[in-house]
């Protein structure tokens, strides 16, 4: 195993790095470093001894048989947009961070196949408009699609907000192109819908964080572009009413409904105070807001009626306390800005306590009860920003401490306060059997929590899999999975 | 390794392992035996030591450590309704067969959480209807639903008429408890629609066909359910028109199409005259029909124009010949019994060889044409018998000796001559970067064309996986992977 904290054995394989991507594709300048070597979180900030950005997957393949030849690691990077610093190398310097941005190619888009072949580094954003240039939808949506790239979105099993209708990432897979850990070029991009033939290899990467291999290229399904979308924002008093609504819409509108997120009041107003450009969307205030979506073909007038009728249904029953539809695609855009800029509405708050997690669908209403009295039982003067795709169970549970503006909260900086309040929430996640990691992945922030929380069969399985495919553990190291303690690179 | 051709070392295993379940749990019986040890086509015929059929996943689980410690082989099997000879045990009589038909309890269904929970020999039928009693809808449907286990059916990653709209198998499941090679039970049935925390490790099992383990149970997903479907039959001269339409349609309902399965006139003319009760379904005869399927909600009534509205400018186009749509509910089953009755029709026909296929869906008109095209050069006598799911790729592309009524055909006797016919089906379908099984696996039948039209890369890949997870080789030996000359049980 090699000593990661030494690099002075590999100056002659960086160098061979060096020459296999060209001046262009590498930097050891501190200062193009610094942006690669901590999260968009900014609470991992790591070293690394190469910023190594290759063009193509041969590229990749031969910097990663160098690699593993002299057991240097690896950091795959996309758009560095992760929550947990699964994309970022660890604080010994030892690691190459190898970048993928300049993988950025479309490379083929089939609107009769209904298939869109991307190399990794492509954003979200561009996939999108590129299938939409060829009168067809890519549904992966999320507040850093702009940023975020397809490798690190399937290396993390991205959902996002559409995730009801279309599936995360993965189901959104048809094909991959991986360089495994041995330099090897796995290639299944043959964009085919079914394909029973052996073991599924493609899957094992998607959700595996970089950790397994490299994603350098990917077929993606496409849809039919929707003519049109309807579009509502409803006021509720309870979550209960909220996953009643949303499942008497699934069933009346024939399973159209693509999005529906709810969001608290706190939620809200913290982006309407934080965020320039939004009024409060309803006269009354309500403690629950729904922003529900259906997509449309040339039936979008009669889903309107469908929803106008659920919805005026539902007001009369006392199910919801107010509604609104978007008329028209700006007011469609504002209120999903809205809800996409939830992410850097708490910025100016203070200490926020993120904790993305999923329960079954059934058991949403039940698990916000009770996490919220479980955190103010300990913290009565936290603020719950909560808010999440509740279709899918998953619901980003924000704590934050009291407004800033109305004093110091000292008790936030005490990392012990901070630990209980976590701790109230992921206990109360896994009593429901529910996951503390829904769509962010484990990364450096979970990976001891993963310890506590999956079975020994589990972990086994896990490691041996590893060990399959990396016996060396040169693929992003520390992230996910702790070695054993017999397989800790001795120091 | 364990010497597969002699038992006489076994008899304490196989008493332990009647032990395990009881009396009612197992058979000797070489006339029970023998409805277990061949398979669906007649075309695997295998001997078998012991039939053994556990009521419990703790049961598998302590089967299977018997197993492991003596070197037992087992052969898992659900309804045996496989096409490829996956289910049934090879010639030696060394493996004992697992039958999963006792374990069909129905654990939970969660109309909320849209959930399912069920064991491995749950048929799909009994899952259907159990979806249905909760108002809730499970799409997963092929012909032989009445018999095939869900077990099966993930083993294999099914697929079927819904998959456009769906999903295969794999995508409609949410959770798998497995029994591992050693014994251990691998448990991830929370019902959690997100969950990245780690590796998924249930995503190895689903297509495995029961060489990594044994799937005892799984959670599925379950959909509104549909209040209504819009079902036509569509006459055209050609593939390339059905590929068109189907297009418009996805786009035009908002992407409602729920199936789209073509027919080639040879298809159906073997259901009108095996299979009794039907009557040809429009007055001219075309070359091709496309059965094409919405599911609705409250919307019903809009997507019945829109489909009429289709369908009416495709006729005055010239894009399609004729259509008539299903009135009501009787007229629409008796166009899908047709559709699920042709692998039926064709038992009278004599010699048939199916070719299960997958191709972009994009190139579906090119290997069709072309692939008819390699087989007339070699046997100008051969019937096609052409039909499948053109919106996955995936056709079922059957050649069928001339009609044996009107005389003998001895070519088709030769297997040298039945070979060619199926190698020009298979090249074409490789030299269009296609799949060689679309939906069935690989089983015994296609387990040494797997050697072939994978890469070094998957195979070695594949083998690493299947000797971390079954190093002695026990679990369903002989299917999906031929064993490395090394690796041979030495006989």
């Amino acid at each position: 195993m090699t000593d990661r904290s030494r690099l002075d054995g590999h100056t002659q394989e960086l160098a061979e790095i060096q020459r296999i991507v060209g001046e262009k594709g590498w930097s050891t300048d501190p200062g193009v470093l610094s942006a690669y070597t901590v999260d968009e979180t900014k609470s991992y900030r790591g070293r690394s001894c190469l910023l190594v950005m290759p063009k193509t997957a041969e590229e990749v393949s031969a910097i990663v048989a160098v690699c593993a030849r002299a057991g240097v690691p690896i950091v795959p990077q996309g758009g560095n947009t992760g929550l947990v610093g699964g994309g970022t190398p660890d604080g010994t310097g030892a690691a190459i961070v190898l970048g993928l941005s300049r993988m950025n190619a479309i490379r083929a888009v089939s609107a009769q196949g209904n298939t869109i072949t991307v190399e990794a580094g492509c954003t979200l954003l561009e996939i999108q408009k590129a299938a939409e240039e060829a009168d067809r939808y890519f549904p992966l949506s999320i507040g850093s699609e702009g940023t975020a790239q397809i490798g690190g979105a399937l290396s993390t099993n991205a959902g996002g907000v559409q995730v009801l209708r279309y599936g995360n990432a993965r189901d959104l897979m048809l094909g991959l192109e991986v360089v495994l850990p041995n330099g090897e070029i796995l290639s299944t991009l043959k964009g085919l819908r079914k394909d029973n033939t052996g073991y599924d290899l493609k899957q094992i990467f998607v959700g595996a964080e970089g950790t397994l291999g490299i994603i350098t290229g990917a077929v993606l399904k496409l849809f039919p572009q929707p003519r049109g979308f309807q579009t509502a924002l409803v006021g509720l008093s309870n979550v209960g009413e909220a996953m009643e609504l949303l499942s008497r819409l699934r069933t009346a509108t024939g399973d159209a409904v693509s999005a529906c997120e709810l969001m608290s009041r706190t939620t809200l107003q913290l982006v309407l105070r934080n965020v320039p450009g939004f009024s409060d969307p309803m006269e009354d205030v309500h403690e629950w807001y729904l922003l529900v979506e259906c997509s449309a073909g040339d039936n979008q007038d009669i889903l309107r009626e469908i929803l106008e009728t659920e919805l005026a249904e539902a007001l009369e029953r006392g199910a919801i306390l107010d509604a609104v539809l978007a008329e028209n695609e700006v007011q469609r855009a504002t209120l999903w800005r809205m809800r996409h800029t939830i992410g850097e509405s708490r910025k100016p708050e203070g200490v926020c306590l993120d904790h993305d997690i999923a329960v079954s669908p059934a058991d949403v209403p039940d698990f916000i009860a009770r996490a919220s009295r479980e955190v103010h039982a300990i913290a009565p003067e936290g603020r719950l920003c909560i808010y999440g795709h509740i279709g899918d169970g998953n619901i980003h549970f924000r704590v934050l401490q009291p407004d800033p503006r109305e004093g110091s909260a000292h008790a936030w900086d005490d990392p012990d306060y901070t630990a209980r309040i976590s701790a109230a929430v992921y206990d109360t996640t896994l009593s429901m059997d529910g996951s503390i990691s829904a769509e962010h992945g484990i990364g450096q922030a979970k990976v001891e929590k993963l310890e506590k929380v999956k079975s020994s069969v589990e972990l086994a399985l896990m490691r041996k899999i590893k060990n399959t495919l990396d016996p060396q553990g040169i693929m992003n190291p520390g992230k996910v999975l702790v070695p054993c303690p017999s397989e800790r690179p001795s120091d």
